[in-house]
C-alpha cells in the first residue's frame, strides 16, 4: 500500500499499478475544497486519474477535457479561480451525490474509482473533514486558495490542520495497514502531502506498528522537489531537502529509503527516482518493492 | 406579479416582462429535484430562462447548449434520466453554491437571475423544500420521475405536496403580494403547477386578500391543455379542462379570467390566449394588463 499525495506519489501509484498484484493508495485529503458546491478532492482524483491513465498533461485534469461549465460559471461573474474540466466535475459530481445521499468520503471516492474504472483501492485518509490552511503574508489561506490564487508564494509562516484532531484514519484504512505486505511513504511533500496523513490520530503508531515493512520514497531529485513550491513548506518546517530530511521526518516508521542520494543511520536503496515516463514509474516501483523485500529478509 | 409554473406561465412572464414597468414572478418549486448532488428548480429556471431569452426550443435548458458533463456521467454508468446542459448545470452550480453557504432558496435563484443578467425578480414560492409527489401504477413517484422516467403516462391516482405543512410562502412572495398593482395567476396547470404555490399555509388567503385585482389566465386553449400530460391531473382533481374549470378552481381569489371561451359569474376577457410567438406573448400580456385595470375600475 502507498501513502501519497498528488503528484508524485500519484506517478508511483501508477508504476506500482503495473508491477504489484493488488495496490490500495490511501490519499491526502487536506486540499479537498468545495467549489460552487460541488466536493473536490485534488489529491485522491490525482491519484485515480494517473491510475486511470488519464491524467492531463499539465499534472493535473483530465486529458482532452472541454470546460463549457467553467466558461459558463466565469460568463456569469461567479468565481472562477479553481479550473474544474467537463469531465473532471462530472467525476467531482459522482463524489458530491453520494456524500448528499449520506455516504461516507470513502464510498463517495469509491464511485469514482469505479466510475473511471481503475483497477485499485483508493481510500481517503479519513471521511471526516481535515482542511489544511497556510498561513502567509499575514493571512490564513485555505490550502488551495494559497496554491492558485496566492500563486504559492513565499514565505510560508505557518500551516495548520483544521478538524485534524477530531479525525481518524478510517477502518478501511487501519485494515489496509494490518494486511499490507509492504508500506510505501510516496514521494509527495512530507508537510503537506504526506504530513495531514500522518497527522490523523493514531496513523503514525499504526504504520510503525504494521507487520509490512515501511519505505519511502524521497521526493527529492538531485536536491530539489520536482515541484518548485512545495519546497518552502519544508522550509518553514524545518525538513532538509534531502534523502537525509526524509528519513529524518519519517524516522520512528522507517525499514529504509530509496533516493538518488544515501542517507546515514536507515537502509537505503540508491537509484534514479525521476518518473518522467512509464517506464521509469514502473521501473522505480519494481526497484521500491524488491526493496521492501529486502528490508523484510533483513528484519 | 405572476403566479407560475415552467412553460405557460413562464411565457406569459416574458410578454409581461416587454409591457411591464415590474415584474416580479413567483414561482413553484414543488418539482426541485437533486440531480447528482446539485439542486435543480425546474420551474424557476424555466421562467428565468424565458425571461432572459435563452430558452431552447425544446421548451426547457439554454439554447445550444453542450452537455459534456452529462455525457461523461452517462459514460460512467451514472443514472442519466434527467439531462442537463452543460450552461444550465452552471447554473444550477450558482443556486448551489448559495444554498451550500448557508442562503436560502430566495437568495440563491436570485443569484441565478443575476448570473442570467434578467431585469425582473423570480421568486420561489418557499423556502422550505416542498416536494410534489405523483401517485400512479400504486407507486409514489417524486414529480420529475413520474414524468421522465414513467413518461407521465396515466392515470394519476393521487398528488401529493411532501413537506408543504411546514412550508410557507416567503416574506419575499406576501411583500410582493401586498406591493403589487395586479396578481396574475398563469395559464400554468392548476393542479401540480400553481397547486403547490397555493397550498402553502396562508397562501389563498394572502392572494385573496391582497389589494391588487386578481387574474387568472386559462392554460387551455380550445379546451385542450398545450402540454398534453397534465391533462391528466385535471382530471384526477376533477378540474374541468375549461375556462369554467380555472374560474371554479380559483374562486375564493378571482376578480377575472382571460380565456378563450366564456365562462359565467366572473368577469372575462375572451381572446386567444395562445403564445407561440414573441407578438402573442406580448399581445396576451398587453391584454391581461389592460383586462387587470379594468376589473380594479370595476371593483
Amino acid at each position: 500500500m502507498l501513502l501519497s499525495g498528488g503528484t508524485g506519489g500519484a506517478k508511483l501509484a501508477r508504476g506500482l499499478l503495473d508491477v504489484c498484484e493488488q495496490l490500495t493508495v490511501v490519499a491526502n485529503t487536506g486540499d479537498d475544497v468545495e467549489i460552487h458546491g460541488v466536493h473536490v478532492s485534488p489529491d485522491p482524483d490525482l491519484v485515480t486519474y494517473w491510475l486511470a491513465d488519464e491524467i492531463d498533461g499539465q499534472g493535473w485534469g483530465l486529458r482532452g477535457d472541454t470546460s463549457s461549465v467553467m466558461d459558463a460559471l466565469r460568463a456569469a461573474g461567479r468565481p472562477a479561480w479553481f479550473h474544474l474540466g467537463d469531465r473532471d466535475l462530472a467525476m467531482c459530481l459522482v463524489r458530491t451525490a453520494e456524500l448528499r445521499a449520506g455516504r461516507r468520503l470513502t464510498d463517495a471516492h469509491a464511485a469514482v474509482v469505479d466510475a473511471m474504472d481503475v483497477p485499485a483501492r483508493v481510500l481517503p485518509m479519513a471521511d471526516e473533514p481535515v482542511t489544511t490552511h497556510v498561513k502567509h503574508g499575514g493571512r490564513l489561506w485555505p490550502f488551495q486558495e494559497y496554491m492558485i490564487v496566492a500563486g504559492a508564494e513565499p514565505p510560508v509562516e505557518g500551516v495548520e490542520l483544521h478538524g485534524v484532531e477530531r479525525a481518524r484514519p478510517t477502518e478501511d484504512v487501519l485494515a489496509a495497514l494490518a494486511d499490507a505486505s509492504l508500506i510505501v511513504i510516496g514521494p509527495s511533500n512530507p508537510v503537506i502531502s504526506i504530513g495531514p496523513i500522518l497527522a490523523l490520530p493514531g496513523m503514525r503508531e499504526a504504520v510503525a506498528g504494521a507487520p509490512a515493512p515501511v519505505v519511502a520514497v524521497s521526493p527529492f531529485v538531485g536536491g530539489r522537489s520536482v515541484k518548485g513550491p512545495s519546497e518552502h513548506f519544508c522550509e518553514w518546517a524545518g525538513v532538509a531537502l534531502s534523502a537525509e530530511g526524509i528519513a529524518r521526518v519519517y524516522e520512528d516508521m522507517l525499514d529504509g529509503v530509496v533516493a538518488d542520494e544515501p542517507v546515514e543511520r536507515v537502509p537505503c536503496l540508491l537509484t534514479d527516482t525521476l518518473m518522467d515516463s512509464a517506464e521509469r514509474r514502473q521501473q522505480v516501483a519494481r526497484e521500491v518493492v524488491e526493496f521492501g523485500e529486502t528490508a523484510l529478509r533483513s528484519r
